[in-house]
């Protein structure tokens, strides 16, 4: 269930027997050959599947991320550092405010990475906080099957043309791999980088990609009880 | 069209004959008995049909606003007045970087209105550079169409009532019109406002709402023209 | 009675009978014909008039607003909007710190209209504080006295042009209305606005302009009461 | 003259044939018996007195300064450090863009010095612009006279007590002078500083008065020629 | 050669024929047994072993990160994530004017990353700017040798104990690896990770820290040489 | 004792029994023939000297402050003042978080002196916080230590000449002083001001030094016992 799909009496009742929330935060930047959102409907997805398995509520994605070096690709819209961080902050803020507790953020974008280390100031300073960050393409559950196939995963490449992904004109085949030994420029990046993608397969089976979204799920769905140590709140 | 529909190939085409794209800003907050992301679906609906119309791509909507009056109301998510000039700022910077310059903003939320100095500040700045900003309610042509049915616009009353927008329980009747003297913090609006909604007819018949809605999307067709002095660039 | 016409022990003595202060927020920018502090002048003419009516203390003006789009007209000077918000919270957190609890903002400027979300931000922060925001030459009581001659009122116009502000070659008769359908940068209202004025006539009757004042001073007693529901702190 | 007897036209003539501005940057604090606003007053009035002199025009005063360690005396009201900068800086920039190039700052209070770095930063970026930065009651000429009669100068005690200035209850005779080896709190200050007077005489004859006001006033002259190496522009 | 022992006409004369630089990024921050400036100590090290080969000038280090999550173990100095980012931009843009152009940065703590965007966005301002970012105990190279002895890397454990930091107590044998599932607060930290190590052995014999010291020494002087692709300026 | 050569359980047991701390707040800037970073060097060895005759620790130095002026000189860094005011906030915070309620800051740089305004900010908010700023150069102490020589101090002069400080090519003799009547730009500056010396003799006797040393160390042992009033704390 969707936030949008709710009016403020309807998660009033929500939160009398729930405390818990996911978080899209997302990108809009190139993606070779993909949708420029690539970033936010991956986990949107995710995050919908999860909430349709444990009804926990899913908050309106944040569709902007920090992608600077994207800049020369037209159609993507990168927010400063600091302005990100500020939205990530103002976010979790009200949401706490209300009485959510548990926050499952699934990030589709490595740039906002950064956001981090606010959650953490702003953990030092509220009471009863618990924010999970999930970076679906880097955790170990799915760079397992990646390398079970054999494959490794790069911007843009086969790990993120999921078939529910608008695409148009992916190349058969594999690019070679992209490996900036600097921070470039998006001037820099753009001539780097070509079409954009970061190298190996364009594409693989659908079943592979089943078998990726199935295993990003399951983490999801065990990060949702937050129940490891040290889940409890102090 | 949406970007999110687009790769960054495809962007590149749209900007060779064409550097209009229309940018939505909406607001996650208490609508009474409708959605709480009221403000953003009712602009973006409109987008999506004069895209239809025009041919003119929709950005990725800007899911939050600046809503500090509403935060005791569950399901609601402010953003800091700074912070959303920030976020407005770089989405705009980003596409005019790569070759956009004439920005339809729909405003989906009267409390975003503090965006409009920043977006001067922008103009001073960027060269060649034309943002119109459209808040859908107030306009004189939209107002027209409730005046001409004895009607008057108050926040989460009938005028955001459309039958696309998620509701639950909306009363039959009236509410006594609030009428606040002072800026309110949050908590006193809560016990101001009780359900949210500021007065007026809770729901009016659907031909109402599709006469103001034709009506908005009536001048939003106009606005993308950009033709009206001082429309042209220097 | 100004702020300035006093020492600190008697502001202390003033504090502990009363907790109200006028507050005037006002711009220095181009005004047509009028003097480029126009939207200082009369707000704290308005505050000097209630001030002397009910004893009520006027704090020295805040000089300077958010009026980017004015920057290419000499004598205009503009803070950001960032600027101005933390100047006007600075401000409010100060007074507050030491006791006062009801502000009147006597606005001169439209574009400062962004700062009441800040403002809402810091009552939910602080406690027992109220303030009324009251931007004079739009509310109902003015507009009224407007509708009453058959006038309406635009930027540096006749509703601005009050014998107590300097000026200098005002013409005779009317200029046709402006109307800006978008957000201009300060290079195009500069070429668009030609001597600044908005439209309507110049100038009008003395007796008129007494009426727009005494309707502005009057709502403004009415306002200086903090009586009206919700009004009471909690 | 001051930009507030002006309208843009008359400030565009004034650029024809001159390009200096009077900048006054004061503050809103106690001062003791004296006036809440002192260090606004006397740069202000040396200004006047400057302006008389030369025709150089006056901008409206910046009545806020960065005050926090008097924030427990009532009628005090402190910008913090990071917006007085950014008002300072706001301040200038409009008015360089305007054609202003030579800029004397009249500034009232010590505490405001820390904006003199951004100011620097300012003129790093910005092209043929002179600021001088004049903070009288601690320029040689000033200190000299006082020497002359055997005086230091102290916050709010006879350097500051101006004739033109607003007091009450001036005490007799003279005060310990208070040296405080640490930066206090308010809470510190209000309870080590007592009255708020930091010691020496209350108050002098207006003759030591006259030549003191008579020497800044002759540095301000001076400044204004901005003639002294390396006052060239580049 | 530290830039410390340099005065700037031996910079000037570094400058004539040398344009590249070491900057360190560090973090003063609980390290468990070891020195809460370990951060600081060993890419300071590395840069200095650096300079020594190639002659290559070192910055002043940076001492202070983002290390929110440890602000409860005593001697951890934070900077919030903002104010890390403008230091780093504040360094990068000075000694750019200068006309520094290869910017290694030899980075010694992982909540530092969050500056990456910070930098390409300065990248995409500044002309002819190449900066590469070295996190030593992350690098390929580093991690090799690690897997080599059947070792993996953790916070304050062995990787970290070269002979050359300062330690007190560091325990025999190993520590069970902590594996956070949440971003924990600082107080959730402490109770977490007790004395502050992740895990893994405390310690391992000089020889094979005196491999890893020598892969990352070995990659830096790669790097400093700026020659892959696309390491030229545009 | 230097933090550095602390791991945190060292500091735990430091805190039982004692909470003061020495800060250095220095710059990376042109000093003339000298090094430039001479404001670290000259406070971190009182510093030092200060610690071991009482035992009190010393936090890594911030190497970096505000010197705008002189960005013109290779070798300079520096931080913007909003930059260097963030900096200084969040060492402090960092501290007194933990414990730390004493602090005395050695100051090497004028330009810093700008953070003072923020320190106060802070201890309003924090409580039992005690901090005392110390610029060595410009106390009584050592001003009279140079009046008795018959010497006066100015920028990269014999005052900051210590032997233990780097230089290359010191000339004999004296130059003239330079007076700047203005805020000049860095390039201003490096045109006004040559070599970077503002004059008086380059270098005197180690004697004198001595006793310069001598008189700044002997303040800071007695402002480290923070006894004067009102050093208790409320």
């Amino acid at each position: 269930m969707n936030l949008g799909d709710m009016n403020w009496l309807e998660v009033q009742e929500y939160l009398v027997k729930e405390d818990r929330i996911l978080i899209v935060l997302g990108a809009t930047e190139q993606h070779g050959y993909l949708s420029v959102t690539t970033d936010v409907s991956i986990p949107l997805a995710l995050a919908n599947s999860a909430s349709e398995a444990t009804g926990v509520v899913v908050a309106p994605p944040m569709n902007f991320g920090i992608s600077p070096y994207f800049l020369e690709y037209p159609g993507t819209i990168s927010l400063r550092a600091s302005t990100f961080l500020d939205v990530v902050e103002d976010i979790l803020r009200s949401l706490h405010h209300q009485g959510f507790r548990h926050f499952l953020i699934l990030n589709g974008h490595g740039g906002n990475d950064a956001a981090r280390g606010r959650i953490v100031e702003l953990e030092n300073e509220l009471k009863r906080m618990k924010v999970a960050w999930y970076s679906w393409w880097m955790e170990p559950s799915v760079t397992a099957v990646a390398e079970k196939h054999g494959l490794v995963s790069h911007h843009a490449a086969w790990i993120e043309a999921f078939p529910f992904i608008h695409s148009r004109g992916i190349p058969e085949g594999s690019k070679d791999t992209l490996t900036p030994k600097t921070l470039m420029s998006a001037k820099e990046v753009r001539e780097y980088a070509g079409d954009g993608v970061y190298g190996g397969p364009y594409k693989v089976a659908d079943g592979i990609m089943d078998e990726i979204y199935a295993a990003a799920l399951k983490d999801i769905l065990e990060l949702l009880k937050f129940e490891n140590p040290p889940m409890h709140l102090i």
